[in-house]
């Protein structure tokens, strides 16, 4: 017999900041499930005793956010979330399945390199290593690879279950969104995280990521955790907490996971956008490295490395990345990307020529209003100017701009001469230009000495580095 | 203009400790009021901008307990909640208004003693003193001045501001239930904290009960905070702490306010219940002072006392507490509860004989299992007892028995034989009597050595207590 647990001794307990049972957070998430299953269809059957209000999901949300949870509660949190609903199953790959995730960056395209690279590395090597890679969409000062991927004419990225299982057995990739009954309990709960304050809970955010990345049925985990002004997290310390959670979280569900934290100070690579980030994925993939590029194959290598690393291909982290970027520039990875577009059904005949599908209506450039090295900018306010030109959005369900965006034309550190370019801002509307060329022109420094920069990656949290309890 | 409020802006700053601003507080009682309203009636009338959820009600409520308020932002929460419905107006009585009130005991009925007591100081004094005394109801442990009144045949306690004004005209005190349109904000944050575990903030106690005084008119107010094992509140400290709140608040509204930390350790006087509680208090009036009242009288006068003193009838609140007793030894105060008894419409011929009004259909005694001092029991246990007797309820809305109760036939300190009576139990069913026989049984001790008993009153607090920021 088990005993009757009641919404409101959660809410004490955890109000107290003592530990609640496996049991009493199965029963939240049950719960909320149920509550917002009720929501959407009133007649929907609901579990006897699950019944909790909203009010009461708000109250408790606001406690854990206050009070936060032990380890061994939040991988039990996560876990619940990650079996609320269908999870994919990888056994039929009879592979080593490995995902990276980040926490969101600008211009950050490194898993449209990292999927092929790593596919790759899985088709030639025995046994096999696959990617079934869960994505999200930009979502405010951030991009997002799905609406890079939809770009491409006819990319499917809304896969079943099992179409992704067969695509999965014929690339060894799969990059797809959410399917509306995955893991519905972060769904549920990030709206209601979302209206209530409860957003920035690390705790909070760590069990959102890691039980969608855990119904993936991932063996391996590489978690890109961005520090710096692009960061969502405002702090490196904060950011530092949240990789600890979610490796911690990872490997007590049974996941071998690392974390990288990396610096997010300016957009990463040449181009920030949506087509054009595909475009530049491309030129690297067929041994065109533009110059801007190199810090995004630096991030793409380590992470791919790393993956290589947990799925036992390479010896360290090191090695995997040195294979990592043998793939890249075999053309490997690039023969593996045709494969799994094609297998999302798009046309992968305007890979011939990228920037000739790259079609802004306008275009304006903010070049330098003096001489000097560009020595810092806000990254995250450079976000939000991609976003205004057309290419991101602020709510869920808005539709993006498939060819806004910006190119750099410089790094930070870059030495310039007064006129110099920046960056290029495209938009699908030129009426759309002048707000984002304003936020660039405020957020870009130029100072008369070289400015202090933070290495791309500045440190590595795997489970031997965790502190000890 | 006035800046546009969003409920999310008011849980980020609570959730980080910050202070809300007057017109934030307001927004947030305003909203919770239109959001109750709403549930009750869908098509009521919105105040634009005012929406907030049930979640967002739930994340503040525990974003406030875990963080507290200042006392500006406390005086502005209960004056806002004071303002949400009607209010007592008590300008036409063209009198010194002032009321008591105690955050809940066991067999206390002081209330009944008090109100005619100090209206008949009121009748003889000029400038008048007024009690509009607006009463609840018996919950939990604790017993209400309503439900005992509303023993008495034919006494409505349901009079309308209007006829309360009547009645205080004539009869210088009402004793009145709370009307449905008081302080409706009170009634909505009551529900939503007993439901999202935010009861025992003492912050929202205190505006809880600070903002359905308040909306008395009332010029000054003495406060029984109960410390012991009867009170509501878990610490002296606590206890102590809610007491400095209620001060403060009151103050800043501009009403004099004094609290009185008093021992709740075992029930007060000589019955608990319902009519036996009436009984006890006609007794009284009447010039008949059973031993076991003495507590009560000595409570009764000291906070009668202390209302004469803010009215300015006496120089000291001692003076006032010997002025109450010599109105009650007088029979000024039962010619006064006759008058505001028949005011109410109740049957004052019952008073003739009290005792034969008690009528319950089964008793049993406690009695002493071995000899010695009776030492110790634990206050809220007690309560429950009287309650599982039929004479209290669990929640709101539930009907309560009007002979249920208890008698105490010692109090702490006494030197009991074995076999010495130590309770009488009544109710009006017998098969009610098992369960609180054992409940009393078992918290009842008694010990070789007489125990250390706390004095009646422990502490004073007043404005000029108040700890200095």
């Amino acid at each position: 017999m088990s005993q009757i647990i009641h919404p409101i001794d959660l809410i004490l307990k955890k109000r107290a900041g003592e530990e609640l049972s496996t049991p009493e957070i199965q029963f939240f998430v049950q719960s909320v499930v149920a509550n917002g299953e009720q929501k959407l269809n009133p007649s929907a059957y609901r579990p006897a005793g699950s019944t909790i209000t909203d009010a009461q999901i708000g109250s408790f949300l606001m406690a854990v956010f206050q009070k936060g949870l032990s380890l061994r509660e939040l991988a039990d949190l996560t876990n619940a979330m990650r079996y609320s609903g269908e999870t994919f199953d990888a056994t039929p790959l009879h592979s080593f399945t490995v995902d990276k995730h980040s926490t969101g960056g600008v211009g950050d395209k490194s898993s449209l390199l990292i999927a092929p690279t790593v596919a790759a590395a899985g088709l030639e090597l025995s046994p096999s290593i696959s990617v079934p890679m869960i994505s999200g969409r930009s979502l405010g000062h951030t991009g997002g690879t799905l609406d890079k991927l939809e770009t491409i004419p006819g990319f499917d990225t809304q896969l079943s279950l099992a179409r992704m299982t067969e695509v999965l057995l014929e690339t060894h990739a799969a990059l797809v969104g959410q399917t509306p009954r995955l893991v519905p309990a972060d769904r549920i709960l990030y709206a209601m995280r979302d209206h209530t304050g409860t957003v920035e809970s690390p705790f909070l955010i760590c069990a959102s990521i890691m039980s969608k990345k855990l119904a993936e049925d991932i063996r391996g985990l590489v978690l890109d955790v961005k520090v710096g002004s692009g960061a969502f997290m405002p702090t490196y310390e904060l950011s530092k907490f949240l990789a600890e959670l979610m490796v911690s979280t990872g490997e007590l569900a049974g996941t071998r996971t690392t974390a990288l934290l990396t610096t997010m100070d300016e957009p990463l690579g040449r181009f920030s956008g949506n087509w054009v980030e595909v475009w530049e994925c491309i030129d690297i993939m067929k041994g065109v490295r533009h110059p801007m590029s190199a810090d995004l194959i630096e991030l793409s290598n380590a992470l791919s490395g790393w993956m290589l690393f947990l799925a036992g291909k390479s010896a360290t982290p090191e090695a995997g990345a040195k294979l990592a970027d043998e793939i890249l520039r075999s053309g490997a990875a690039y023969k593996s990307w045709l494969q799994i577009v094609a297998a999302h059904k798009g046309d992968i005949s305007i890979f011939t020529d990228p920037a000739a599908f790259h079609k802004p209506k306008a275009t304006r450039v903010l070049k330098a209003s003096r001489a000097g090295y560009l020595s810092s900018m806000n990254c995250k306010q450079v976000g939000w100017a991609v976003q205004r030109l057309g290419a991101g959005r602020t709510k869920p369900g808005e539709p993006v701009s498939a060819h806004a965006g910006i190119e750099s034309h410089a790094k930070l550190g870059t030495k310039l001469a007064a006129g110099d370019q920046i960056f290029t801002l495209f938009s699908e509307d030129a009426a759309l230009l002048d707000e984002p060329y304003r936020m660039l022109e405020e957020t870009v420094q130029i100072a008369d000495a070289p400015p202090q920069l933070q290495p791309l990656v500045r440190e590595i949290v795997t489970k031997d580095t965790l502190p000890k309890k």
